[in-house]
């Protein structure tokens, strides 16, 4: 098969994600989000917040690495973040085999680089693998924001749980400056939303929640 | 406000684009694309296509591209790449007042250095903004392709119309490669796809139409 033949079949393949649903809804509550979205909404993040990226992180990478990500999903499906210990190790078997599958799709030099950038990414070992992971947790973090404690709600996420969670983005870029906090808040000029398990949904900053509704509507 | 709650702020404003519905479905047809997603695929196609690209191109630059291009749809929606002129002109304008808006929910220096990348590919001066611009051509064309002519026969869109959309594909990465064909196929190992009008829906290469429905069914 000619490179061009296998790239575009990888490419039609990878259409799929687009069905895989996750367990986070977008901003206005409408639906599940999808792992392709939720994709590029994390290249949209490592664009935006490259500032806070540790000096020496290469975006290219990174970007490279959160489109590729979740492309495993087509076989494995999305676990939710939260799940038990077993599932989670379960899920992982299914997402090297599914990594396995996909990339050699591709003609065999890209395979290897593509499948190395998947793996570097679930290592979490470098600069740029931290940088994306740390993205990968803040997006559905963001998002409960402003759907007050949305999937965490619906789910009975207990402030712990999502304390464990939030560790990791603080090998990010954004370290304490952006998290959810337990207990008492100091210095917020306004009533905190609160999720179950006395998360407080919120952050350090003044943005308001509601400014996704702002502006023209669509036409 | 400090940088980073406009960044935020810019962040869930952008969650909006996930709602802006295209006239492309899926490739399985169970749905319409999405902007936020068809984003994600060209950054995709970015990856996978980049060596056909012509030497020099900035990848990171036609990443930034085509994640960003479409954010103006949040105001302006998505139009049909084969409405009238005049819907055309009217789109741009509402299109460049969304710009004006939504980059300037940014930082001042980010808010300048993201509308120069929109207006760039906007303009498809740059070898980068043309790389970036015909992925965004090629893509739907690609799931035409294996949807049977999807959205041409659904719009009754001419073999004239659609090829006159692939001349810009043709500044691009795969050149005479990869396009739709009108009239007389040559060379073609099984029967091709044909929309209204003409158009075979199909390429010059030998990946089998129904590849995205091979592999291992999702668990």
């Amino acid at each position: 098969m000619e490179p061009l033949d296998s790239q575009v079949g990888f490419l039609l393949e990878a259409d799929r994600l687009k069905t895989v649903l996750r367990q986070t809804t977008l901003t206005d509550r409408s639906r599940r989000e999808n792992s392709a979205e939720h994709s590029w909404h994390l290249a949209l993040m490592a664009l935006v917040l490259a500032e806070h990226a540790p000096p020496g992180t290469d975006l290219g990478r990174v970007m490279a690495m959160v489109v590729l990500h979740d492309l495993v999903e087509i076989d494995a499906g999305d676990l939710f973040v939260y799940a038990a210990q077993a599932e989670q190790a379960r899920q992982e078997r299914a997402e090297r085999a599914a990594a396995d599958r996909l990339f050699a799709l591709l003609p065999p030099a890209q395979a290897s680089s593509f499948r190395a950038l998947w793996d570097e990414f679930e290592e979490r070992a470098t600069v740029e693998a931290k940088f994306a992971r740390a993205l990968d947790r803040l997006e559905p973090m963001l998002i409960n924001m402003v759907t007050e404690g949305g999937t965490w709600a619906a789910h009975g996420v207990t402030a712990d749980q999502v304390l464990t969670r939030v560790a990791l983005i603080e090998d990010g870029p954004v370290v304490g400056r952006l998290r959810p906090h337990h207990g008492r808040e100091r210095d917020r000029p306004r009533p905190p939303r609160t999720a179950p398990g006395g998360v407080t949904a919120t952050y350090h900053g003044s943005v308001s929640p509601g400014l996704t509704r702002t502006g023209t509507e669509r036409t």
